[in-house]
């Protein structure tokens, strides 16, 4: 699974390069004492903190001290942090943290968050169109 | 030596959060296709992409590849490019690139560039007041 995730990892480093980012995978999480997201990426205007969620089915549960952290991360940083989900056969989705739904533990993706959750295109377009409207 | 370099990062990652920075160490560059930093810092207002230096003694050389990937690195993420030094028993200095001596297959940090450049306080202060002047 640490292998198959570090793969997706990379899958999504590769499309912010190909659209203009840099972008850089963490090291592991448990290398750090500090608050670490999976992929950081920027292009001098916006800079994202992703924590990647690859998973078989919905829901996704997270945990609540990763987003805690995830939001910690980015705020210190500037960063604008999102959730990226990988499913099987289905394209990225990107998840605002404000847009996860509670649980009694944390949070979770379910079917319905995923619907409505925005794709690769959105992510970079959306904050484009944020950034020419300040 | 792997290891050493390690901590020695990990020591300047923490210098970043205790002064207000989230900062990230970078997988090693052999794991990624794309150029990657030892270092990323911000504070949301400035971001420092950063090669980390750790040796016994100066000269340093540096090798051009490594400093054109830094500076391909920092131009696509919006970053400031520097190279943090560290030999035993003195402070961390902070080198631009347009400060390295060039040689013939590189660049090199010796006695003169290594006194003239920059300590921590300098380089966070520093950038705080372009900041301000902007």
């Amino acid at each position: 699974m640490k292998r198959k995730g570090s793969r997706i990892e990379r899958e999504l480093v590769d499309l912010f390069w190909i659209h203009g980012y840099a972008a850089i995978r963490s090291p592991g999480s448990g290398s750090s004492s500090h608050p670490v997201p999976d992929i950081i990426a920027g292009n001098g205007k916006r800079t994202f903190a992703l924590e990647v969620k690859s998973r078989a089915n919905l829901p996704i549960y997270l945990e609540k001290e990763n987003i805690d952290n995830l939001l910690k991360f980015s705020k210190a940083f500037g960063a604008i942090p999102f959730i990226a989900v990988k499913i099987p056969r289905k394209k990225w989705k990107f998840i605002q943290i404000s847009d996860l739904k509670k649980t009694k533990r944390g949070y979770k993706i379910d079917e319905d968050v995923f619907c409505s959750a925005i794709n690769f295109d959105e992510l970079i377009n959306k904050h484009t169109q944020l950034k020419l409207k300040t």
